[in-house]
């Protein structure tokens, strides 16, 4: 079963079009990616107590339609690939119903000491692989 | 001659993993290109009086090394595709001659009372021709 | 019976010191007034709509303790002050029992046409005196 | 003589009211804090690689007049008190004469590993003893 978020969008999201900020949907992943990963038992903690981080190395996102504010929307994430170093996460929004964006992101384990990638530790792999068994 | 802006990655861009958070180099990229069309004589001014704006319907980024606070980033903007009613843009950063990232945004020209689409006013297909040329 | 509302610090809200960026802080204000004013039946819109807006005159905030990634807030709204085109909105905030910030925002009325302030519509007046009278 | 940055309002400082949002604006004022602090030869680096951090435990704006997307700020930085611990930074801001925001920050030096605030170190504590002289 797909994992959904709901977000509000926040006036500090929007800009003088009136519409949101492309910016803030790329935000807003973030944080159905934060709650996504909570639901499956873990929790991204600071990068420096654990040794290492997630840095993003592609994003990419289509806006299909018009976002406005207190839109609530509707996010569902995917994991559509796991690799031995890095994962894909997709992303598709809607509101009311409404299609308004779908976007993909790819993230890479990294050492902190050395800033190189490594495998992904076992406590991340676990409900990685669960989230993308649950994505299908 | 290629524009390149010189932005400086603020505090805020930062994000606990002491590097910059991944979307605060896409608010880089879009005061690179609000500077790029004011050395074309071109200022984006408010929409509702312009009676059209442009939304960006996709943007991708690659991030290809480390960014921290208080680098200086040399972001290059070239006008990569002029259409009817839409325009894509490529960004070139690099930090002290080390390449770190590259992107891309396609921005559609809309009516911002009908939210259609619309070829570009002479106002700005002028100074976006001229950059197209400047790019090459 | 006084309104919280519970908020999370997202990793876009910390900065390379680990902690909450102090203007993040602020935008989570932000979010509970927005559910404040809908708990009481009152929903902000778009200003050019409604023909009027509620830009802020004046902001402050006290940090008072450590806030980190993943943080739950629980924000606690309280009308301070009703006058007759203005309002005070004070913000307490802890984080499981442990206060971090406080706050205060003062925030005007204005004719979105004239940029003059204006006495509150009764669509607003009448939420903003339950919120004080339900703060004490 | 006091120290004046320049500083651009972006599409993303905006928001739907067509306004920039108020907290874009002390994000400008943290660009001007860093400006000037460089301007007197201190660079903020890395907090963890200095062993101390730089939070802000007070801040407050009043928002005196409009200001717009595109708008060129003119950001007085004075430093107004220095203690053996804290100091006090004000700001001042106009856009082409106009007074358009004053602010106040009070940012406490802390160490790093212990969380608590600590004298300044010699390489901080000369550059804004002569920021706190020009300032006068």
């Amino acid at each position: 079963m797909a994992f959904v978020w709901s977000s509000r969008v926040r006036f500090v999201d929007t800009d003088a079009s009136g519409r949101i900020h492309y910016t803030a949907m790329l935000k807003h992943f973030e944080y159905a990616e934060q709650e996504f990963f909570r639901s499956l038992g873990f929790r991204y903690t600071e990068p420096h107590a654990l040794g290492y981080g997630f840095p993003r190395v592609h994003v990419e996102c289509d806006f299909t339609s018009f976002v406005a504010y207190d839109d609530l929307m509707a996010i569902r994430v995917i994991v559509e690939r796991v690799g031995r170093t890095s994962f894909t996460l997709a992303f598709d929004v809607k509101v009311e119903g409404r299609h308004v964006a779908r976007g993909k992101i790819v993230i890479v384990c990294v050492d902190t000491a050395t800033r190189q990638s490594r495998p992904f530790p076992a406590e991340f792999l676990t409900p990685l692989t669960q989230g993308k068994a649950a994505s299908n």
